[in-house]
Order: C-alpha cells, then structure tokens, then sequence
C-alpha cells in the first residue's frame, strides 16, 4: 500500500485552529476552508473537485446522482417537522439539486443511550411518512447507540442514489454571464422558525419549517427548462448567500442581486431584526436557487409558480463578467455591498 | 400524503424498554427487536425484510449494492487501525457480502467540538488510505460539528455503492441443508484488541485489529465457487454467534459448529478468559462468514486459503434441517449446546 500523505503535516494552521469549531460546521469560510485545504487535496478526485451537492456516476449507460449528510439539528422536534422528515428532504433535495429523481435512501442512525423509545418511534414515523410522500424508499439501514452524554438523541445520516434524466447538466461550473439567479420562495424561513423555538420567541401565529422536497419541482423546472438550467442548489446551512458564494467561486463569475426582488416575509425579517440576523445567512430546508440561462428563465419560473412549493418564486439576481467569485447586493436605496461567505457559526446545528 | 403509521402505538413495549440502552446498539437480541418490531413494518419494503448487509438495485441491467454504516469506535486510534480505516473497510466489507465490488463510497463526518485538529487529519489520511489500497474514492461527503460533550471526537458514515457480477446470488436466505460453513480466519481478533486498550491489559506481544478489507478475497470466492456460494457474512458486532443466528433466523435453517475446527488465537482466547468474554461473540472486522455448497467448499476454501487475509480459513460447521433457526455447538468434549443471540452489550462502541 502506498500512502502518499502519510506524515504530510496537517494542511489547516494549527497555530490559528488548533481545535475543531462549531464554525467549522456552519457551512461558511471555516467549512470551506476545511473542504478546500484538507478534503479536497486527500480524497483528490474529479467527483469530489465539482464541490457539487452529489457526486454523479456512469452505470451501464445511466447516470447517477450520489449523495450523503448527516442530520445534527436541535430540537428533534420543530414546528413543520422533525429530525426524521428533515434527513429525507435533505438527501432528496441534494439529490434534486443533481437534477436526480431519488431511486433509493440509505439511514445510518446515531441513537444516544437513554432516547425515549416513544421519540425514536416518532421519527422512525415521521422519516417513512416523508419516503412515502416522496415516492422513495428506505432500503437499508444501520443503527449505533452511543452512551449517555456522547451524543443528543438522535442524529441521522442519510445516503441516496438519484436517476438523472437524459439530456439534464446541472453543475456549479455552468453559470455564466447573462444568466439570471432564481429563487423558490420566502428566504429565512427554516432557520427563524428553528431559532425562535430555541429562544423562545413569541410570534403571532407559529412559523414552521419550510422543510419540504423538492424533486418535482425540479421535475417540472427541467421539463420546460431542460439543458438552460445550469445550476440548482438548495441554500440550507450558511443560507442564500453562503450558496451563491461557493457557486461564484466554482464558476469563477461574479453574481448581483436586487435586494428588493428577494422574497421574505415580514414575520421573518422582524425576527431576523430582534436576532441580529441577516436574512441572508439563515438556513432554508426547502427552498432553491437556480442559475437559468436568460432564455428559458421566464418558463423556468412559470413552472416554479405552478407548484405549490414554487408560488413565490422570483428572479433575484443575474450573472456577471465582473468581481468574480463575488457576490455583490444591490440595496433597496440603490448602494452595492459585496455579500461575503459567512464566516462565523450564526445559528449551530440548524440541519 | 397518507401515512398509516401516524399514531400507532410503539411497537416497542415501553414498560419494559422506556429508553433506548446500549444494548440496542449490540448487534443482539435487542438491535434485532429494534429491526423486527419498529424498522421493518415502518420503511416496510422487499429490501429491507431481506435483513442483507446492503441492499440491492438494479439499473439499466446492472445490478448494484448499495450499504451504509456508521462508526462510533472508542477509541479512535488503536492498535492496527482508526476510525478512518475502519469506516472505509467496514462498508466495503458490507458490499463484498452482497458479492459486490466496490464503486463509490461517501463520508458523513459528525465531529464534536474541540477534536483536535490534527487528530482529525490523521483520520481523513487513514480513510483516504485505506480507499486507496481498496481502489475506490471518497466522491462525496459531508461534515457538522456539534457542541463539546454531545458526540465523542469523531463518528463517521461511509455508505458504498457496489457492482455485483453477473451470476453472483448472494442472500442470507439461500443457505440449504448440507451447506457447509466456513470462516476465513481466526475470530475475536478486533474485539480483544479493543477491549485491550480500553482495559489496560498486557499481552506480551501487541494485538492488532483484524481491520481490512475483504472484496479481493470474496472475488477470488466468488471466481471458484459462482453460484454456489450462498451466503456471505462479515461477523462485527455480535461475533460469529450473531451473525450465525441471523442467517439461521432468514432462512429458517439450522447450522451446527464444530467447536474444535474454529480459529483462535491463544493470545485471544487467553484474553477472552481473563475479560470473561465467550469468543463468539466478539467483534471481528476483517473475517467473513461463508455458506457454501458442499460441492463447492473445498475450491472455496482453498481460495480462501490462497489470499493473505484467510490463510487460516477452516470448515467450522453445516446447516441442517434440525434446530431450525438456531445455532448448536458439538463442543471439543462431545457435548451439544445452543449457542443463541447475544442479548446485553459486550462490548459497547466496537465499531
């Protein structure tokens, strides 16, 4: 066996992070920087390079869509949803953003020793109830229980295999100038309605997760929109700006938004207002960006607006020639800012 | 969306398991009730009542296996491997037990705050070399951090995707009267070596883990044996006991051992006595578990016995149609026992 990194020194600062962060985790600079300087270059291959939400693979003539994550979020349990349902949207969702349509969930479930039998039973319940509304199944499984004070109930990973149809090419790499930035909905959403429950906020009527699948939405988007679709990718952890970021680095364009084009809510933007938080950088669960060649991109929204899941869909943004890897807001009163990655951990364990 | 579980009962009695204990974790008695009463009815599909290391998917005529995994080792280091070793070998090996070889594999990094930074390095070199030996890549992954005192450094989630060939039938199901039993090598080794660390003990020599990986063995199996070969097995937690019982349970068979033609280790047969340990039902990760065909068993062997990993392959027992779904020992003294389903926690986080 050779082992070409064996004895490398650790490719992360260890003066400046000697520790592993809850930063590290929020899907902003820090977790870039852990899968641009130490992932990337050890687990070095043309999949993993794309830094797309799946790897694709070629089988007999059909290509599939592969992808994995793991499920932390505290509480279990949420208004709109709990950690069952939310680990099947997820690796459905980034199985969607391939452009896949799911054929098969793999569970791996981490159970801390001294979980109610009832909270298991309930997102056992809560995870086929979402497989079920989806149209995939769970078809194999593995469960680990961990002592007492080693983990936090439950946490989820699940795995999918997708099917991509023919003629589909969505990759982080296809943006290019002229293109316009779609998105799905209200921003914000999943992220408030977690955060308002942890600091007890009190809201006139609930706000629940928009936790939701988004295979056929896609579905539909790829129909009327077919090759013009260049990008998709669901914003969860890190948010809408954090997403764009990673796309502009992959593509190497630059990417402006209008900021009076965004949608959001107000109950949201309140919230965000007595929170300190930009809308921008909080976690949605079930909602999409999508990158569409200027063409297609009025069908493209049509579709969206035709689905349940879609009905505030809007174009927010274009693709530029200029500040590549950026992406810069233009404000309601006409300024410009450059909206950076996140860098620190806004709200931990929101997935 | 219709969910006809929503508010049924709990299939697990709460009175007499309100929580989930480790023992739900060990591979025994109480993961397979977990599997039988709650997994099985809820995710209720062909696949998964198959109770196989992994699943199976057919694709454009191409038959694929699809496994997951996760790993909560403690420690993460010891003696002949890591956690990054063992999450690579532990789903390549749950793919060779379909009769795959391995395609693609993905990573779900949960780390807990604080891991240093350079221990977390050294898992993902280990991971990365230990694919590189088996000749697969890491083509997708995904990290969270949760906060210090809710995980334990590192768990890792590596799900595979493998390629069966043509002719391969491999399925707990098809072990049939007369079949014979082999191993590959000598058992209990993982474990001891684990348990070792963790209690201090002293051999005079170090006792590695068995940790490798298994798919150019089952190759070499499945060359000389095809079809015959019925039922493949990797014995982690639970040991030989477990597993056996498993496959008894499935194909409603009975196996009898024969105590005298099992590997072991003196070394590890030593230690088994000091840590009041049966031998049996001690983790291994780098053995496998053969039904074969009694007009195949000694080609099979004999290929086992030509790798480097199953050098001390040996004929350990039959099925019968006696004692259905249940393993019985002749012991070295001539008498009979059942050897049942571990039903505590031996050995918690072996794996």
């Amino acid at each position: 066996m050779t082992d070409p990194l064996t004895n490398l020194q650790c490719p992360i600062p260890i003066s400046d992070y000697p520790t592993v962060t809850l930063a590290h985790g929020g899907g902003g600079r820090l977790t870039q920087m852990l899968i641009e300087r130490m992932f990337l270059p050890a687990f070095d291959n043309p999949q993993l390079v794309q830094q797309h939400d799946g790897a694709l693979l070629e089988v007999n003539g059909a290509r599939l869509a592969f992808s994995t994550d793991s499920f932390v979020i505290s509480p279990l349990f949420f208004p709109g949803g709990d950690i069952g349902s939310l680990a099947v949207h997820g690796t459905v969702n980034d199985l969607a953003m391939c452009g896949a349509q799911p054929l098969a969930l793999s569970t791996g479930l981490i159970l801390e020793e001294g979980l109610p039998m009832e909270d298991l039973w309930r997102v056992v319940q809560s995870m086929q109830g979402a497989a079920q509304a989806v149209g995939v199944s769970v078809v194999t499984g593995d469960t680990k229980v961990v002592d007492r004070g080693k983990g936090d109930g439950v946490y989820i990973n699940t795995t999918g295999i997708g099917l991509i149809p023919a003629g589909v090419q969505i990759s982080p790499t296809r943006a290019r100038r002229g293109d316009l930035v779609l998105v799905s909905g209200a921003i914000a959403v999943h992220g408030i309605a977690i955060m308002s429950v942890r600091e007890g906020l009190a809201f006139e009527t609930t706000l629940a997760s928009d936790s939701a699948p988004l295979h056929e939405m896609v579905r539909e988007m790829l129909a009327v929109g077919g090759d013009h679709v260049h990008v998709l990718r669901d914003p969860t952890r890190g948010g809408v700006a954090s997403a764009l970021n990673e796309i502009a680095g992959s593509a190497r364009i630059g990417i402006r938004l209008n900021e009076a084009a965004i949608p959001i809510w107000d109950q949201v933007r309140g919230a965000c207002e007595i929170l300190g938080l930009d809308p921008l950088y909080v976690a949605n669960e079930g909602k999409l960006l999508a990158i569409v060649a200027p063409e297609a991109a009025d069908a493209v929204l049509a579709a969206m607006q035709a689905h349940s899941l879609g009905r505030e869909a809007a174009i927010i943004g274009e693709v530029t020639e200029e500040h590549r890897g950026r992406v810069v807001l233009r404000s309601r009163i006409g300024g410009s800012r450059v909206v950076d990655m996140i860098s620190g951990e806004q709200l931990p364990r929101i997935c």
